[in-house]
């Protein structure tokens, strides 16, 4: 049947905007960075998703598995041609910045939901040839890559190793004779297994392989090797290819599988910008530093954390809170008309605990890269000072961020009911994304740990009076007198989460030194306090975004009633956090038992404070609906319309009668059992 | 390529299995109610698994949305036939519970890992009947849908409202004149949606609706509406009706939408067995008893515990622990051999929790069925006593088990690493039916707020010294005082989570208070008290878990070596749900911040102690391959061959070069961008 759409915003999303008491402009270019941010960011937007080819005929998830890749593939050549387009009309030149934005932001979610084959070639590839090749290699990978000739990939991960790169087990050993090298899999589980658009995409892939020359190994190097034929596209010889099957999202990405039959590559295919093999004699030359090598994977996890983590959260959220101020149910009072959802305290606890957190992580992701940016300054100026901090600070922020999205996303979709469940209202499209990123780029417990040794070594720094770093400051003051009484300020939530983190810090220093002193060896301590070691780095992160977000709204110059909302937002964040890890601020802060009825009166009123600003905050992230692409939360409230509409898009409904019911049902029905 | 699957045992699970303390048998006898149930359900599992006609030559994830529907009408018809056959081969006779076991159950999701289409017939249709229909109605509608002459689905549920039932808006108005119902959708949120087979598959429904009479609305009431003609499926004048579209999970359901235009039906189509309307004037006759139709509600929520969260649970903690017995990873001391995942104590915190709770909820949905079968027994004989707190612990722990269950599944997921996000590794899926159980059947936050509304009388009555019901016996022996010292026993722990209950149900009832001393509305007050309403019923709830486990290991007769293995899972399954909620502990409970170093050291304990036979407890849960179908979990742990065997099965791995790279790909990269 047919649905008309009514041109009129709902009712009540109508009087929710009217409610509004600070400027959606304001708040909207404070999260850009900027008002030209804002600007370029429509402008770029408006670019891509007035082409109508972009757009879907059938909604993918009605599409067989194959469709959707072949569908995506073609799309991609689109976006790429427009990619170019634009940076020819704009004068713009090619950044890596701008791909990474369009196929792996919000832009490129919005043409291609289910993820991009093609993204690796120059999120991972490119960057990977610029900062691990020769100049001279650099000059011809990175030429044809970027000229589109060629499409690559970047293929580490095996079927048996993920977490622990050393154990990676393809081969590549040089043959000085022929001056080559012979990939080679001399194990199932050493085949790749999961690089992105590996499986019938890439016809070249940067190959991470353990190196051998003249009988020794020098560990893992990276090699350029040739998969499929530039013309016929054909597996070449020795390359065994596919892709390793269907996921629980991101399933037009193409994620493959590489098995290598004694593959051999000329000697220059390895990239030899830090250590080299010589032509000659297969002589080995080291790298000179180990640490150069952190650049990369810091800048992804930096990158994750707003393209992935903030991004989508931000998505659910606006879904979320406009489908609960349109939907009514239940009766609050008897004979009233059923309230608005949003007026539930249970479901605005739902929901605006994590548009306190979009925003929290907002803020800290923009910190996170302008630290970024001065480390690379210093890294490039030779100075390594820095590195181990912001390491640390990216492997818990990467952890907690990621799951704390995915864990803020399904409540969203939940708190939307059963219409949240439905492929059409995007919440389980967008928690596919970042679930998917708790486990890549660092699995987030493996993550923690790294953060936790670090913590552990400032621990036995600060007993010895030495100096901590900014991220650790907290460390130096030591733990609370139980005495001092707790308020409800944010001063206060700050310092709680500084004692909680150093109080946890402590304990695992502790059972550290409690196991070791009993005799076990320290790697047994370690895995015995693991858990502990987790729960501190976790702690460490979440007092980090605290302050961050409280420095923030103290010290921004914004309209006093900007500073209020944000203010609120601020403390909810904090405040929810806090009853959420309540246990460890009765144990660590001076936080009392007596203390926490006053807390949940607090967290029940900023959810009142927030209420009625709840729909323009989100209205603020300033996604539009060809981005947002649901039903539920679509600008003009129409929720029901539009669910109808989504219905009737899938394939069954274009004929009354399915085929099922001539070949099955009626035979069936009519058998007499 | 071609993949060849070892027969042999991978030999860390032989060696896992060869640590074995206690007798397998015993625990799968016991998990089943008894050796006979074991047998009788391993003779059923093989009569279908058996079965080729009921394999998938394409995995479903790799059709189309339309197909996959096609193909599950295909296998539910034989799946039905193949009931039949079982009936008359075991002279069985047909149960409902058969029916619901092999539709809803393991054995089911084996089959249509995706849903059926036909469940509601069966579950909810002839039940309803049964249950509201004359015996003349029930003759009739039950005889001709037993036959499966016609095919029938349930529906309630509208586009605008789910929770709240008295907000339903199709009306059905009776019309003395040609003794006829007319059924009517006045609104596009009135239109029926969700109900499973309502889209392509039934041709018949039971429709609730609002029944006018003589001008006057008396409330919901059940009307059987034909919905298609039973030869040529074409839906009958005045029916709008269509399927709602893909879904998180479940995509075979067949989930639909139905809208009526002014659709007549016959006077006895309503089903009367507990109210009439009168052929002649359209008079209307009340029921007797609203209470009476509480009964299915409950048995619904009480076979949604077992048949959806328990054994998806299980299935989960199956696969993570086998997965985490054959992986091997990363470096516990340099140049020792990787160990197994499952000895990383970061993993074990991960799936033993898990492990212990599914455990502990099969327990619990034993004794519940009980109560259940007794409740209704005496419901049969007029009393109706029982009623309220049979419905209380069913909403609450429907909430807890089925919430418990989803977190539970995901952080298996999530300890699989990458491989868990694959499709093939089945956890996907399994969450999806799980996470879906949240919301259907009374959404876990609204039962939460019933189970609360029960408990605040209770409070009220124990405060005035009357006595309390079995599962609020707690109540009567009020708070604990801080002086007593915490112990780690089992006992001290059931304590604590009463202490925990009682303190939470407390606080609650004193937010109502205060609120409404200081004039609030009592509704009012309700709202902005139900965070806190929530939280003591959910306690309540885990609080009852706790108990009936460890009354359950207290009192079992089975071996000592069993009974070591289920004493260590209940202390687990206490201690980390304690250490969870530790804040609540902190203030309501004898735990004092200096115990709870001692319960981290119990909790690692507990997780070494299972350690060496967390295999053969999941091994006891008695999944066979063909119900797990995960390559994760399979009982050989050849996960690595299994994994690249599912890749394979995927259709774009069918072609070295897919269509897309001549359509597409070739002119693209030949274009010199």
């Amino acid at each position: 049947m047919e649905v008309k759409i009514r041109q009129v915003v709902n009712e009540d999303l109508l009087r929710e905007r009217q409610k509004c008491t600070f400027d959606k402009e304001e708040l909207t270019n404070l999260l850009d960075g900027g008002s030209d941010k804002t600007q370029s960011r429509r402008e770029l937007t408006e670019f891509f998703i007035s082409d109508k080819s972009l757009k879907d005929d059938v909604p993918p998830e009605y599409l067989s598995h194959k469709e959707k890749y072949e569908e995506a593939v073609r799309k991609s050549c689109l976006i790429l041609k427009k990619i170019k387009d634009w940076e020819s009309q704009s004068n713009n030149g090619g950044s890596a910045e701008l791909f990474q934005s369009i196929l792996g932001g919000m832009l490129g979610s919005a043409m291609l939901s289910d993820g991009v084959p093609f993204a690796l070639h120059h999120v991972m590839f490119i960057p990977a040839v610029l900062g691990q090749g020769t100049l001279k290699q650099q000059a011809y990978w990175v030429s044809r890559a970027w000229n589109v000739e060629i499409m690559c990939t970047y293929a580490q991960t095996e079927l048996g190793h993920g977490t622990f790169i050393r154990g990676l087990e393809t081969t590549a050993h040089y043959d000085p004779r022929t001056e080559e090298f012979i990939l080679h899999s001399p194990t199932l589980t050493s085949y790749k297994w999961w690089p992105g658009g590996l499986g019938h995409t890439a016809n070249y892939a940067l190959v991470m392989a353990q190196l051998y020359t003249n009988g020794q190994c020098h560990g893992i190097h990276p090699f350029i090797v040739q998969l499929r034929d530039e013309d016929t596209h054909m597996p070449l010889p020795g390359i065994k290819i596919g892709e390793i099957g269907a996921k629980l999202g991101m399933n037009a990405t193409n994620n493959g599988y590489l098995g290598f039959d004694h593959v051999r590559i000329p000697r220059d295919h390895m990239l030899m910008k830090h250590a080299q093999v010589l032509k000659v004699d297969g002589t080995y030359i080291k790298s000179l530093s180990d640490k150069l090598t952190y650049g990369t994977m810091i800048f992804v996890r930096v990158s994750l954390i707003k393209g992935v983590a903030v991004s989508n959260l931000a998505k659910a959220v606006t879904i979320a809170t406009r489908y609960s101020a349109v939907r009514r149910q239940s009766e609050m009072k008897p004979g009233e008309r059923e309230p608005q959802i949003i007026d539930y305290k249970t479901q605005q606890h739902k929901i605006f605990p994590n548009l306190a957190t979009a925003i929290a992580m907002t803020i800290t992701s923009n910190w996170l890269w302008n630290v970024y940016s001065d480390v690379t300054s210093q890294l490039e100026a030779g100075n390594l000072d820095s590195l181990p901090e912001l390491h640390a600070m990216s492997c818990c922020l990467k952890a907690l961020c990621t799951f704390e999205a995915a864990r803020g996303i399904e409540e969203c979709r939940k708190s939307c009911g059963g219409h949240g469940y439905m492929t059409c209202s995007k919440l389980p499209t967008v928690y596919g994304l970042v679930t998917a990123a708790e486990t890549y780029e660092g699995e987030n417990t493996v993550l923690y740990l790294q953060t936790a040794r670090y913590l552990m070594k400032l621990w036995h720094q600060v007993k010895s009076g030495e100096k901590m770093p900014y991220t650790a400051k907290y460390l130096e003051s030591g733990l609370p007198s139980k005495s001092i009484p707790w308020k409800n300020t944010l001063t206060n939530l700050v310092e709680g989460f500084n004692h909680v983190a150093a109080g946890l810090i402590q304990t695992a220093s502790d059972s550290l030194d409690r196991l070791v002193a009993s005799g076990k060896s320290p790697e047994h301590a370690w895995n015995e306090s693991s858990l502990r070691l987790v729960q501190c780095a976790e702690a460490h992160s979440r007092a980090f975004l605290v302050m961050i977000f409280s420095d923030y709204v103290t010290n921004v110059k914004v309209s006093p009633p900007l500073k209020t909302i944000l203010t609120r937002l601020c403390e909810l964040f904090a405040v929810s956090n806090l009853l959420r890890n309540l246990g460890h601020f009765l144990m660590y802060s001076s936080t009392r038992a007596s203390d926490v009825d006053g807390l949940l009166q607090w967290q029940e009123s900023l959810l009142a404070d927030i209420r009625p600003n709840a729909v323009s905050i989100v209205d603020s992230f300033d996604i539009c609906d060809e981005i947002l692409d649901s039903p539920l939360g679509s600008y003009d409230g129409n929720v029901y319309e539009r669910l109808l509409e989504e219905a009737n898009k899938s394939p069954l409904n274009a004929e009354p009668v399915n085929v099922s019911f001539y070949k099955y049902l009626k035979p069936f029905l009519k058998s007499n059992m």
